[in-house]
């Protein structure tokens, strides 16, 4: 039998911020959840467009051209070799979509990189 | 500027049953909304995953070895090669995640097939 995945209950057992965990995958793409909180990094990613589904919380993207406010329900979906730097003033809870092997960080070289974010089952 | 997607503003313009429209596309895959009511058909899909996320009601999702219900907030991932049909006996929201051109019906030749469905935007 296959599993669902509950968002809710999945989410509730990140601890930290910055740091997407696997919850899905399909079609060499994976289902990522994140926390986050503060500023995040510029960056962009070559080859990947990447999915934001805004899940809980109010999320900032800033673009060079200017700022998309994603609230929850929102989805927004940033073009490979698009610079970006998502913000969270507040806690936001986010659904990510990305071709497996995305970096979180894309091309910038921020300490938060996570080079094999792990699943959680 | 890129622009984001309001779930629930692109489902209130679907007014049918069984017919997915596209709202967003990155890296090959499809975003989908659709809305379902009564019993689908049995099919797969032979080389596609799919990821079936409900907003709203409650989706049985029928497979050969049993029924998984999906409830709002929870998605659930049909691997490739595996039968499934899907029943709403509520009416039924779901985002679908999804190749470019994966059909409705899969192998299947239900008359409810979507050769080519249409962007909402």
């Amino acid at each position: 039998m296959l599993d669902k995945v509950n968002l809710d209950e999945r989410m509730s057992r990140i601890p930290d911020y910055w740091h997407p965990r696997i919850v899905g995958e399909l079609n060499g793409q994976h289902v990522k959840l994140a926390k986050l909180h503060g500023e995040f990094t510029w960056h962009c990613h070559h080859d990947e467009d990447e999915l934001f589904l805004v899940l809980d919380g109010s999320l900032r993207m800033e673009l060079r051209d200017g700022t998309v406010v994603v609230e929850p329900g929102e989805f927004l979906v940033v073009p490979r070799g698009v610079e970006h730097r998502p913000v969270a003033v507040d806690e936001v809870q986010v659904l990510l979509f990305e071709p497996a092997g995305t970096l979180n960080t894309g091309d910038s070289d921020d300490p938060r990189t996570i080079a094999e974010p792990e699943w959680l089952r």
